[in-house]
């Protein structure tokens, strides 16, 4: 195992990512983005390229090679078989969720996203002009969501043209089940309506969950499925700006054919050059990382426990990302501004997830142990201040 | 000077760039791309980031650098006084094209495109859906260029929406004079027409001459210009993806507000912070760099009388293209297809740069003499060879 634990809040500050200094009094958890570094393969390619002072255009044998690995990394680890030629290069996942606005939806439809949802999904929308219909997804006593198809079926019937899927379900953590994905495919085929499946987290799963690709179930998801899949979370990326939209069938693939070279340009070519490398084999950096999440995810159960209780911690089955719902603890306002002020902790406030939200922080979970230890302690210890 | 001319052919295609591994058995010189590596401070940069395995998302504070540099840099090396708001990062110049396209003229209005043409600019164009109409300018005796403003003054009278100009221009090398521009202005101003400006190459002047921002003539170009600027093209570093565009006006700045957060973040964390760094101090990298291209520009006209007799070599006043009219060479059909086979050297068909460049070759200069050297060379031998 990798020693995450020894890394300290210092040396994260000096790496300069936002996390750490967009808030320099706080410890950081607000974005998702891992305190554990990247695979020494990626830091390898970066420094190569540097040293050769080659930062030039992204080759076509290299753009081909990063669509082959994504094909073969899709197949290894979900077993869903995807020409490599179905794998368009666009530089993130809410690059891809703007093609699929414009290419693939009808022109003026509104777009539904469960909530709660991953926070850019309800501003990139409107940014295209389209009007978001927030759907609050269905919630157990012990925090587990599941959407709520009658809604979702309802605002297809209203005329939505497109559903925004996370699974894993950014920031509530789930894992959606092949039946829960059946069920939904239903829905969507029902009215003709149109999915977006952002993937992102698939590398990280942390139960003994299987993730079902959506566009993989049956020709129906097949044939009304835009995938997004990066290799920017599970190793770590996301500043070197490749992710990939995968088209799973010939209709879509024939409509995008005009525009696929084009956008395809606007990728980094370290980021192609990495993906092509930690798809392939990244030296079980990975594997380590999960494993170390694992723990990471139980540790911060039993922190919350402690610290914070009355506060009800969603179980996260694939991402590092955590959702706990602060509104037992009597908080005045915005939790997230809470723990903010008066632990010294930067969280992301559960409102910007969606309405559904309010009242929940939303909590990056990916750093070393000894961080996450003192993070929740403050914000305990915050409270037993107010509440003297 | 650095010694660039020791910079082997081994070395370039070692290094993987398109230019040197898309025809492994020719020079490269169909990339607009320089073979003199990059800055010593980009080399830094690139190599920190991999060593603290820290490529996440782009800071906030980095992106306003970023945009405070830009508008620096456009002051101290152009007097052009852009307040740094008005700057936006987007990944690349065609990415401005496209951003300008989308917001910023009428829907379905045509596109002026001058010819010859940077090739993109034919292509990204109906990839919108928009239609390109090509006016191609006019040449004297010694292959100047200059705008045919009649016909553009028709085009914008037929409807268009937008002229594309390119300013140093790719491919003809031409750097527009005040008086030229402003003439350009009147014919747009008096159609209420829009001008996207591309000034990309506008770090590298070799002649006596004055960039002048098209936007900052008066207050009708700034009122009908978007600019798009990069450090991409003055200090080799186009596979970072970081462009900036340049609003000039109050009504296009407030029409991209909804827009401009959104797309800015898919530009890439090493090419904001490079862009910062260069256009702040590059060590003297770029004039370093532009004293050895106006020898390579003298050099190349030299070596195209020596061994390209008939052929017309347009004077290269701004960038590190070069524009060779080969139509007296008798050759039989493309000029550019003709010297990659016979003469092992990958040029540019002029053909794509519209249907004025049919006969012509592009060549990027930006390489050691020595190599520039034995391409015309390896080029007047194929043609003594031919005509046996």
């Amino acid at each position: 195992m990798r020693d995450f634990d020894n890394i300290t809040i210092d040396q994260l500050r000096a790496a300069g990512g936002t996390k750490w200094t967009r808030f320099p009094d706080c410890i950081g958890a607000f974005v998702a983005e891992m305190d554990f570094g990247v695979p020494p393969v990626v830091q390898d390619i970066v420094r190569s390229a540097a040293d050769a002072g080659a930062l030039g255009y992204l080759p076509v044998a290299e753009r081909q090679a990063a669509r082959d690995a994504t094909s073969d990394w899709l197949l290894r680890n979900t077993g869903w078989r995807v020409p490599s030629e179905r794998v368009h290069l666009l530089p993130d996942v809410l690059s891809v969720l703007r093609e699929t606005i414009r290419h693939f939806i009808p022109p003026g439809s509104a777009v539904i996203v469960p909530t709660p949802a991953y926070m850019p999904f309800l501003t990139v929308v409107p940014a295209l002009d389209r009007e978001v219909v927030q759907v609050p997804s269905l919630v157990d006593d012990a925090g587990r969501y599941t959407l709520d198809l009658d809604a979702i079926d309802a605002a297809f019937a209203a005329g939505a043209g497109l559903l925004v899927l996370c699974n894993p379900w950014n920031p509530v953590g789930r894992v959606l089940t092949r039946e829960e994905l059946l069920a939904l495919a239903e829905v969507v085929d029902r009215h003709g309506g149109r999915v977006f499946s952002d993937e992102i987290h698939a590398p990280i799963l942390l139960d003994e969950v299987e993730h079902v690709p959506y566009a993989s179930l049956d020709e129906r998801t097949a044939g009304h499925t835009v995938t997004a899949v990066a290799a920017s979370k599970g190793w770590n990326v996301p500043g070197l700006k490749c992710g990939q939209m995968i088209l799973s069938n010939e209709a879509d693939q024939a409509a995008f054919a005009p525009y696929a070279a084009d956008v395809s340009d606007t990728v980094g070519l370290l980021g192609a050059r990495v993906a092509t490398a930690v798809y392939t084999d990244d030296g079980g950096w990975l594997d380590d990382v999960v494993e170390y999440l694992r723990g990471n995810r139980d540790l911060l159960a039993k922190l919350v426990a402690e610290h914070l209780p009355g506060a009800v911690l969603t179980r996260t089955e694939g991402s590092y990302i955590a959702w706990l719902d602060c509104r037992a603890l009597d908080i005045e306002g915005s939790a997230a501004a809470f723990f903010r002020r008066e632990a010294q902790v930067a969280l992301t406030d559960g409102i910007a997830c969606g309405e559904a939200g309010a009242g929940f922080v939303r909590i990056i979970m990916a750093t070393p142990r000894p961080i996450l230890r003192r993070a929740v302690e403050q914000m305990g210890e915050a409270l037993a201040r107010v509440r003297v």
